[in-house]
């Protein structure tokens, strides 16, 4: 099933389909020698959001979840690409220790440990999984939902304090599926012999979503050229306040300021292009994940309204880990539809391959509201079809391959921005 | 569906299935180190014969067709492969023409050649067909059965003599579905400019069969000793007579030898298996492709039989082309049935990835039979559920996905075989 697209189907959205199918051959292209030049993260997932006028990333995670949610028919194509990745590395790896996070209570997070330790069993890997809590102190058994079992064990620092495994498991790379957004942990600092994936500066501990989507911002232009769009239908507009503190007197100003300016571009660019909708923006933490103290925001005047955001904490993001520093996102409406649900595609990605995606979708929330919110019900649906290739011949807008192969390019410029992201931020750039 | 196996669900074969499964990280760590040592070719199909007691490949074709008969799903694999390919040969690659094979007459062939189009240029790549047949002086049209088009082309020399490629469109890689059974064709002689892929010297028309299971052997041997198998589960004996004539009174003498001394060998193999079948041998020409001129014989008395081979020319190979080398291999009983009809598994490969494949399903044919004889009727099934991956837990035999892995890991082996032979027969070795 692919959703419904509530606006017209002679947007500009369509337009943009036909330029990108029609410049298939000039995009792979372009991305094989970006590719060349830099390298992809390990695996990404990429949430967009499709306003049938704009499509764009609003998230791209370095430690993705959700593996669960892929259609199965898909995991040879994991496999495949997981193959590649592996190569770069570490062609002669035997053993791999994938680190789980730390939301190993729920389900559906060790259904997606088991199909990537699946995913890279089938690559040729010893794969073990070496947790970093303290409540694994010993080999531990997890029950999934099918009766099948997990095997977590103590990760543990190697006697010369240089390398980092398991009991009697060395491994070649340490796989991350923690996203550190408590800091880099003891454990994991200093290691110099095995790759750690992705590398520690990605974890949300440290990582800023601005200089993700400034690196977005530059690829985005630059594709945008290559395929003569206006990039900003591709590419949210941001601004960033540091060190806000919604106690001072003036703490609100920099955040005022900012969404004044940013709902006035929008506008402008709504009137450019006929849409009639509100436009909104987004302000949540620069650092860290989940969904807790987001806020949408349709004029500056709320802002300035004391009583606005006073039972909202700005701080209270993931694991308890304060915000000082906010970025402020032009809001992308969605409007793809499954029934009357509220749908948003999420790619995913190993090396750089496209491998899959689902659709959140969630019943209860609305079109501008991010819907990865803490206790947001959604129903994970696996793109059908997601292994058919594009259709030249088909009419913009009518063919399922057709939107995910969209799909596929613009979470691919998300990934290529988080690769020079992560150039740029390298705390040792020297090993690039 | 999955073919039924008509020997005892406890044979041998099973083990082997079993043993691969268990082995599957060591296996695809095996094949991962030996491909960077070794380049796979850019694209085979291999004929495998499953007898139940034994699983081999019997033709590694390195130009394969075919692929319209892998199932539509498979296609983002076939595509993933392929830019995995482009990307070592020419990562910065536009333009690829494709060389087809002399049977455009075929609607099935041309359905092959719209595959390999559509696959190449969803990696990225302008692709355009060119012919060196004289029957295409000009840009011709050919329809297909579903109405769609193709366009041929002639392929030129450019006026330095220096490239290949058509009127105003200069490619890169030329990528040959011609198997050049009638030799090296003056226009594509002395390129070094571009890539030719296959290499020259994987043409039908100087390639020797030999050569091939020389190397398969050996790969087959040292396979085995790492998941410790009797290498003769996955690799038929062998032998070559030279310039034989069957007109000379002395002219049968090696033949009858060798099928002597090899149908012993397969006897006491057969013996120690307790296999209760009839051995049989398989002669065709050392050189050349296409089922002619294929004798299956079950004695040695047979070949001394002035009556027998009365009426085959063992010359009536492919295009003409005159046998004078033969190769006389152990036939390798099929086994596996859809409903009555033999079967066949065929495997497709892209670079060292397998992307597919089908069975070739005979209804007139027996089980010592080769199932690619000139007017056979053969209907491709592409395989169930291709794109699932193994899974550990199933009962050796049940699992469809498992078979196929089965299948995929001989493939390679013949792949990598096909890579070695490349490699010692290359009259330009120092380009590895």
């Amino acid at each position: 099933m692919v959703p419904h697209l509530v606006t017209a189907l002679n947007g500009p959205l369509l337009e943009l389909e036909k330029k990108i199918l029609a410049a298939t051959p000039a995009i792979e292209r372009w991305f094989r020698l970006e590719w060349q030049e830099h390298t992809p993260p390990f695996y990404a997932s990429v949430d967009l959001r499709n306003a049938g006028f704009k499509l764009a990333p609003v998230d791209t995670n370095l430690f993705p979840a959700g593996f669960n949610n892929l259609a199965p028919e898909v995991l040879p194509l994991a496999v495949q690409a997981a193959m590649a990745a592996i190569d770069k590395y570490c062609p002669d790896a035997r053993n791999v220790v994938l680190v789980p996070g730390e939301n190993i209570d729920s389900p559906f997070y060790l259904e997606n440990l088991a199909r990537l330790v699946q995913i890279f069993r089938q690559t040729g890997l010893h794969v073990r999984l070496g947790s970093m809590s303290d409540k694994i102190s010993q080999s531990t058994e997890l029950v999934l939902p099918d009766g099948s079992t997990l095997v977590l064990e103590p990760l543990q620092r190697s006697e010369n304090g240089r390398r980092v495994g398991l009991k009697h498991f060395d491994p070649c790379t340490i796989l991350l599926n923690n996203d550190l957004s408590q800091g880099v942990p003891a454990i994991l600092d200093g290691l110099h012999e095995q790759n750690l994936l992705p590398p520690l500066h990605a974890g949300w501990g440290v990582r800023r979503k601005t200089n993700h989507f400034a690196a977005y911002e530059g690829v985005a232009k630059k594709f945008g050229k290559m395929i003569e769009v206006d990039p900003w239908m591709l590419a949210p507009y941001f601004a960033k306040c540091n060190h806000i503190d919604l106690q001072q007197p003036d703490g609100r100003d920099c955040l005022a300021d900012n969404v004044h300016s940013l709902l006035g571009k929008i506008r402008k660019k709504y009137r450019e292009y006929g849409i009639k909708d509100k436009p909104f923006v987004i302000i949540k933490a620069d650092v860290g994940t989940y969904g807790k103290g987001i806020i949408t925001v349709r004029d500056a005047k709320e802002i300035r309204d004391p009583a606005r955001f006073a039972d909202i904490k700005l701080s209270a993001i993931k694991d308890g880990h304060e915000i000082n520093d906010v970025i402020i996102q032009e809001g992308v409406y969605t409007y793809e539809r499954i029934n009357d649900a509220v749908t948003e595609p999420v790619v995913y990605m190993i090396d750089r391959y496209v491998v899959g995606g689902f659709y959140r979708v969630h019943a209860e929330k609305g079109t501008d509201e991010n819907l990865k919110a803490p206790g947001s019900r959604f129903v994970p649906l696996a793109f059908a079809q997601q292994h058919a290739i594009p259709d030249l011949q088909a009419k913009p807008g009518t063919a399922v391959p057709n939107r995910f192969y969209l799909y596929g390019v613009v979470a691919r410029l998300a990934l290529l921005a988080a690769s020079l992201e992560m150039e740029k931020t390298d705390p040792n750039p020297e090993i690039y």
